[in-house]
């Protein structure tokens, strides 16, 4: 029944029909790269509905069971859910049939798959896609399309089959993937995403406490703090899930804020100039490498 | 000579046509609100020729004495600059005439105008619009459209004729404009831009700190750190002249910082989520009041 490796991957579960999940259906299914795609949410819940109306998935299921007949099963939830539906594929999934995710953290994942996952099932993933936005009515087929996707091997009982699997399914929607250790990836993402998400609020808390500031945001403002916008369900279980990074690069960035302050209290321009030069010149060029990227396939 | 006040403010100079300079010269162009566009920059320097190129100015000069015949003098240079220009304006500007600013920061400013400027001629405007882009080639007619212009009024000696022209400059060119004191003006911008920026050079500066940060980021990161792409030079003239509001600025946002990572490492969820949930109302409460007015005329 099994189907060539780079044409299909049989009939695929995706568990969280959120913005994520359906845009990776649409891929999916625009690609003709599954047989099935089987959706799986909560009772009740109206992202399935969407989701199938959208054709991001070809059945709705509220029930695990419906993925014991799957061959590849996509957590989408949040991350706060992914200990309970791990047991529950633990006694449902059928052998062979292989499990990653699209979570924000990894070392608490791949913990929880190592304690409540059968061995060499699982391999983490993050997806470096998405916006503020959630919800399948935003979801795209090309969401993927020329970003990264940090995939994380299990350091105990790696089944290289699943991790080749695992890395051919996001480039096969697109993407690049990018080999990281799991504490590796949490660090990484503490930097470049948790910790600007602390900042966004902070800045926008920082701008509620001065009279008049709210009259006179504009377009600069509305950029810096998008992410602040982000759900704050997902965004409590990411800081809850890799709480030491966060911590320790919140402290790095205070240290340089601090510093900055100093060089402002001196009222030392050379150095204020260094400052801001040095941080153009860093944020052109990596933007300058991001986009050539994005524009290669358009 | 004197034209209408609602259709022309005369011969306008534009000292400095870099983005605002030229956006402001588009503007007036367009709408016929000049009876002539006098463009003036440092000698040698391309704007000046591609603000010609554009249609942005009338006529170009590298020499002060050009606004001589001027009704309406606009700084738009760089703030560092005002205090030189502002000596030869006393020197060369004809009677009657009234100079206004677009510059980032207005305690300063305000306080040079009183030492140099002739009593009653001068009144603060901070357009807030632009972008991280520079010079003229980026210029548009509409950049001020829909946007909010800080006006300041000098403390002593404001002249009633002189505040009202320069608020209908910036009403004519699509502007609200919003009546402030100095001080309060830099409390605001402080915490709405000047913080903003120097948040994210450093949050550029921590990722560059993390090895295999620069291959995973993604569009988040890219609109948060998108203001430490502006110029340099600029943001040094600010930081110089708004240094007290920004530090005690920057002390606040600080605060708020250790007090995340306080809540971080206690791992409480509930206020994690009150965070993050309050941070999100806010925001989007922000940008749904911003929205309806940047579309009201589209």
């Amino acid at each position: 029944m099994q189907k060539s490796r780079t044409t299909s991957f049989g009939a695929v579960a995706i568990i969280g029909v959120g913005l994520l999940g359906a845009s990776l259906g649409l891929a999916l299914k625009n690609r003709r790269l599954a047989s099935r795609v089987v959706g799986v949410g909560r009772r009740g819940s109206a992202s399935l509905k969407t989701a199938l109306k959208i054709g991001a998935i070809d059945t709705a299921s509220t029930d695990m069971a419906a993925v014991s007949e799957c061959d590849l099963i996509v957590l989408a939830s949040n991350i706060g859910a992914f200990p309970d539906l791990m047991r529950q594929l633990a006694r449902c999934m059928k052998p062979g049939a292989i499990v990653t995710d699209v979570g924000s953290t990894k070392e608490q994942v791949m913990q929880w798959a190592a304690e409540l996952l059968p061995a060499g099932v699982f391999v983490g993933s993050h997806p470096m896609a998405g916006s503020e936005r959630r919800g399948p009515e935003f979801a795209r087929a090309d969401l993927y399309q020329d970003a990264v996707c940090l995939v994380c091997a299990p350091r105990q009982g790696l089944n290289a089959k699943t991790l080749r699997r695992v890395e051919s399914l996001w480039r096969a929607v697109g993407m690049r993937t990018l080999s990281v250790a799991a504490r590796q990836h949490d660090e990484i993402v503490a930097t470049i995403s948790h910790v600007p998400h602390a900042v966004a609020a902070a800045l926008v808390q920082l701008s509620c406490s001065v009279p008049g500031a709210e009259a006179a945001i504009a377009g600069g403002f509305v950029d810096t703090t998008r992410i602040a916008s982000g759900d704050p369900t997902m965004w409590t279980d990411i800081f809850r899930t890799n709480g030491s990074a966060i911590d320790a690069s919140l402290g790095v960035l205070i240290a340089m804020l601090e510093h900055y302050r100093r060089v402002v209290r001196r009222g030392a321009p050379e150095e204020l100039q260094e400052l801001f030069a040095e941080a153009k010149k860093r944020r052109d060029a990596l933007v300058a490498k991001l986009r050539p990227k994005k524009g290669a396939k358009k």
